[in-house]
């Protein structure tokens, strides 16, 4: 392999001729072998953006050469496309605060630059990667930034997914909506509900996650660039402090802003914490949903089968004919993995030490995979569960008939005491809810039919007759 | 001892006849001895406040006898005042969703009501637990909006303490403007910083904090009382329903409103988790801070000492003269406490099925449990340590002038390759940047005093100049 | 109120005359209002063990005069028998390692042997807390020594529970023997099983759980007495260090040695995250044999119904009738607070610094209450449950009946997919696997009902004619 | 691309005519796009031995064809080898509870015998996935083996280097035996320690570690090969249940064991919770040992500076010559990675319900991973951090000369609280400990100097003398 010797702080090292990465990014390669994976392309995209717009920015100020400046944001512009992300050779989780990930995104960018303005790959004297492409930034303004811009990119394609589970729910909740089925507290037969009633909960849910995530990604907006090492815009012109923000803002078309207080924004990772705490409840929710789902549909001879889910594959190796809820499992599992990758990020938050937090990458890495993880898990719950479920109607009706829930309707009238006389009377001996009652003659044949009318214990707007007394 | 015999569907029990409690209570006396603790007295006067709200309701829609009504709403009144609360026998952690602890509040309204209207206790044909107590009532509606109502008396005693905190931190950042030190990125030397700079950014993590909560808050606002047992408003009259939540304002004396979607507000316990995901957020921040507190303070000889930390306690049994950074120790305990209790919360709102959650007693142990130690170590934090804090400037200035982190401030004039060579000439020799510079001849004495001044280095407003080439 | 006065390193402070805690026990209790709650008391008993054993040691070694060390043997006997408890007044949540723990035992037990001496309470001349109570010890061996010696009270009373438990799945899985019934995977129908295999299997695991937590255990028998402040021994004649751990085994009456390596040992909390760990697999597994006994006991009418829970108390305080499984539901929640709680405890296991782990009083917090509640809850679980549980067989054959899932047992002869299509049949026509096969003649109906025998299916002994072909 | 139409129960579809995997993998392809990665290369050769295994056993039991056996068991080679696992392609966190993963194995496994044998992909004929190569399997047997075998395999290599980490620790403390410091407890000077007794102590507790994380790899030894769909052996011949395990042994040329309970093994998870929980420990141990590196290491100036961490590579890409330790960074960004996952891992377990646990994927997904960062982590940790490790003894020295703490060896002599009042003095006046003590002349000069050795007060054997009166 040809080479050529590059030079650092720490020394020298061969770099492969045709690498766009340096010494430093090999350096770090080596240092990390943890994960065996690539940075996510959103935080790549994110880095060059970033750099892009100090290019300009500095440009504008007159502190970076007209020509440089531009094969920069060449070079950016190239990365940003899609191109060079092989050249991101840094291991996700890795020491230093996000370092080895900023210099490898300077050395890829000050090579490509180089080589756009015609010079030779590793003459950092045409193009540096420091003094050039990082110029008037740090890794500690310029991480953290990279990782909110990758959490703008990532956040709204799961908010998406979560808007189509939100509409194809409600869509069900429309469809069976005339369903009376039982309603069960604490897995005990409790009082009639409508399935459409169910889903329409789970929509509602659902709906809240979104806002909550809409919220959180707010926190995502307040950028720390022009803080450079510790918030204290060292070695930054005013006319960079000023500008940075607004050109990042034309890059990336969406709307961002710069902290009030750059040293608390450049040492805090709470705004993290905080998306993570919404993905978390969201992973709650849909993960007390898929176990509802599983619920429902099970049996299907011996269990509850009040619905059906799609069939989406076999459902075992050796059982011939059985379907398995698939598709609510992966959920409830991602869900567990959002919710553990949480604890991670947490704990990454809390151990940030004075005017930094050098534990970014693995927070950073949790977080993305919990977006990406719950983007795709709620793409496959929407197409491959949701939109096919169908309701067992008769057999929600047969066992609604065969409870004594419905004993719960008839306490306002006899009292909470002899209504259990009657439910447990019921359960002994089999006799109806009905017959019972009926035979005590307290009530017409009419009014009972009334009071004991599944639906109309569905809704208020179905019993405003009823206490109308 | 003197007992009366109590029945229920169970069967028949003694319960002692002095007490207000009943047979449901004694009996979920018996099943549960999980924490030998008392319920939180804030969800017993929520308890309360509820049926006294649900006794009005019923009484203005004729359902409820006037005179029942009024004793009902004077036993609520004696408990709301802080009476009675040893009548609340049920252990904190139950089983059953909390019908133990709603039954718990019927039985002792009932028998106090009872006692008001001249009855002996026990006698429920005069004041019935279930028909009259828990008229139009479940405790599945009951229960989450206790659950809420607690929180909104909690928090904002939490909330106080932090904008203490708030306040004192941003006093300490003023009384320490002047103090300069360096500033340390992975615990290592960086660049200057003024240590009321640093006090700053703590206040400003805090306010977020703050906001975060009061956002959190709001969800729990939103209340499901009328819903019954799982949210189809079963055996509840209109009036109720449209009147509830206004009456119960009005006895809390804080806006509140219904759920529009009442099976999901019964079935699902995301706004406890949200709550509980802006605590965890805050102990995150709280522990960091507190573990910078320590670093800072750490010595006092062999550690960096650039703060003094009020002296509160003899710091060892067997150390003479030691004293340690109690204060900030105990916040980082309570800080891992509040995340711990989060996973709990997460892990029993994960479990709720179908119509109901049934884990809510535990979460709302935990979730008490946070809010009331965040008061009380973020009072502790403020008094016996924020506002006692002193700065150590001649350490932090002696400090300041052994690093070589000024070398930075070079970089924008000579490039990072070649301030990196001078900044580790400066380490193996021990020779200061200055002199090392002065000796190249590349800036005049002045430029160099104003390039290397670390107060300019510390705020954009104090090198305006330097840019303005 | 009577004071008398007492000074320390910070200054003096007025102690009610009565009281057996002194200034620094009172300066702890000032910092440290944060739970409202007591020290465990076998945290107490524990200590005042090691203040004896140190005092005995001690004694022997002619360091601390007979009748001081005697009146100290004394007040330490009168605490381990449960006296003077009340006097313990620090908040088990304390900043400090559990200095303040530790000084208030040194503080009770030295106004307690003043007191037996015929002193005033405060007059450390005659017994002095630091001195003579806490001679040749540190806060940093006493406390974690503590800790130990508590787990090695709390956790066999919570193995003993946990032996009842297996005792009753045992007895309750013979019972069950001869109950067939359809075993289910995914919540899908799988194939036969006995309700005594699925009690059996209960039993196996938490004997496995039992194993763990004797394992674990024999971590809490290796202490660190004799390290002193930071293991190095300071301050600590060879007389003591090689005979106070033997002299504390003979206190304590139950097997533990001295720490090879005293430094780890004073530092590292890792076998308290052992033991956490150990009780975190077990909440799992006890939560999910909770979890099925709520699934097979969910109806009476719309679940699967197979098996009964003893009723325990009213379910619902508006569903007249309603019995739920109150019992398995507390068991869940406590597990989630156990695992809850082992992350407080690993977190504040990972923040320990250097030479010390300043936040062990909140991993015993949480540890304590674990294995307490833990005790509590398998307590209930076997008395109030598992014991009472009965079976439903008649309608577990019914079900098993309906089901297809035998048509697993075709797959040796005819195949899967063949068994396939004969189970979807089924399932779509209604009629019986049984009579599909018939009508095809492959098999004799004798061979056939040896194949279909639910019975033969759920054991191997069942089968070995089957396979001897 | 040229396909072939494979059928299964849900229907048909074109699998590409060149692929091993088949229509059940594709499917599951399909409905998992969760991770975009592959499964752990472990556990496909850990299926891959199951079923050479199992075809030996079928094949010895008559069962199976010896042609078609002996096919299965070459195709099985070539995966053990590392050949065709580009061929598995769904998702390692898929739902189902392994059964895509189990499926894409036996179709591999299948088309490649079918091959072998001289047929076309597709034919499934000649050797059926189901029928010949999950023949006496089922997933729910075949998957947690292939779980336990994949740990096996890995664990080892992650002890292997924490071996290697405990023996570079242990020769550092040889190498520092003799450097004298101060200790610090909660980061305030405490009493003189050996550096070498510091880098002992990380070498005991990393000891311990390794041995629990042997101990808990035992229990992945106990297997439940012959279970089949829920522990019942349905399916399964005497003579494979009773040789299965010993043919795997065989195989896979270590150690296992059969489950005694094949029902409680097939349903429960809690052997990797426990190997989980062993991981946890050892991640609180390394992140401790690599937060005390950091503050030891911390300066170079402005921090303790005690010990000199090898530079990897430049700490900064705006602050010139910063080196930054970024290796025990990264370290502790694992250690919170393994945290987490031990929290994925604990709610996927406590999910499990009845006869199976579906959430199988997700938990090895965070084992694996849990294990493999553990084991790259380690190796840099000690290649690159500790071996490298140098002192700065007069730093340690002269850090030590300036403290008070030797005040606390003044105690036995003087008491408490008259060397409290001592080491206050010399902390205000700046005076040593030593002068002051002099001029009371309590102490000849030569008595003291041995009281105030510090080497001497640093272990026991040190201080024979001292304590003999």
């Amino acid at each position: 392999m040809n080479t050529r010797i590059e030079f650092d702080s720490i020394g020298s090292m061969k770099v492969p001729s045709g690498a766009y990465y340096g010494v430093q990014s090999l350096r770090a390669n080596n240092n990390f072998h943890i994960t065996s994976k690539k940075m996510n392309s959103k935080l790549i995209i994110s880095l060059a953006e970033i750099k892009k717009a100090a290019a300009i920015t500095n440009r504008n100020a007159r502190l970076l050469d007209n020509e440089i400046a531009d094969s920069i944001i060449v070079a950016c512009d190239e990365i940003i496309s899609g191109k060079l992300h092989d050249e991101f050779i840094v291991d996700p989780i890795q020491g230093g605060a996000g370092t080895s990930a900023n210099m490898n995104a300077n050395e890829v960018i000050a090579n490509r630059a180089i080589e756009i303005l015609g010079g030779v790959k590793g003459d950092y004297n045409i193009v540096n990667p420091n003094d050039h492409v990082n110029m008037a930034q740090s890794t500690n303004d310029v991480f953290p930034t990279a990782g909110k811009l990758a959490v703008i990119k990532l956040l709204p394609k799961a908010i998406f997914q979560l808007n189509r589970l939100y509409n194809a729910l409600i869509i069900k909740s429309e469809e069976f909506d005339g369903v009376i089925k039982m309603g069960r507290t604490q897995l005990q037969d409790a009082v009639p509900i409508r399935l459409g009633q169910s889903f329409h909960a789970y929509a509602s849910v659902i709906k809240r996650d979104i806002n909550r995530l809409n919220v959180s990604e707010k926190e995502m907006r307040t950028l720390n660039l022009g803080a450079t090492a510790i918030g204290t815009s060292i070695n930054v012109s005013p006319q960079y402090l000023y500008n940075i923000t607004k050109n990042l803002q034309d890059v990336i078309g969406t709307k961002v802003s710069q902290a009030e207080d750059l040293i608390d924004a450049t040492q805090n990772t709470d705004g993290f914490v905080t998306v993570s705490g919404a993905l978390k409840s969201c992973a709650v929710n849909l993960s007390k949903i898929a176990n509802d789902l599983r619920l429902l549909s099970s049996g299907p001879k011996t269990g509850l089968g009040e619905i059906n889910l799609p069939s989406m594959q076999n459902g075992s190796s050796m059982m011939p004919g059985k379907i398995n809820p698939v598709i609510p499992e992966v959920v409830s599992q991602v869900a567990f993995n959002i919710i553990g990758n949480d604890f991670t990020i947490t704990m990454a938050a809390e151990a940030g030490q004075l005017e930094l937090n050098a534990f970014e990458p693995v927070l950073f890495y949790n977080l993305f995979e919990s977006i990406e993880t719950l983007e795709c898990v709620t793409k496959t719950f929407v197409d491959n569960c949701i939109i096919g479920i169908t309701a067992n109607s008769e057999r929600c009706k047969e066992l609604l008939d065969q409870s004594v829930g419905t004993a719960t309707a008839l306490c306002p009238y006899i009292g909470y005491k002899k209504a259990a006389e009657i439910a447990k009377k019921a359960l002994s001996t089999g006799e109806t809810i009905r017959n019972i009652v009926l035979k005590d003659g307290i009530f017409t044949e009419d009014k009972l039919e009334s009071i004991l009318n599944p639906i109309a214990m569905t809704e208020i707007e179905y019993k405003v007759d009823q206490f109308a007394i």
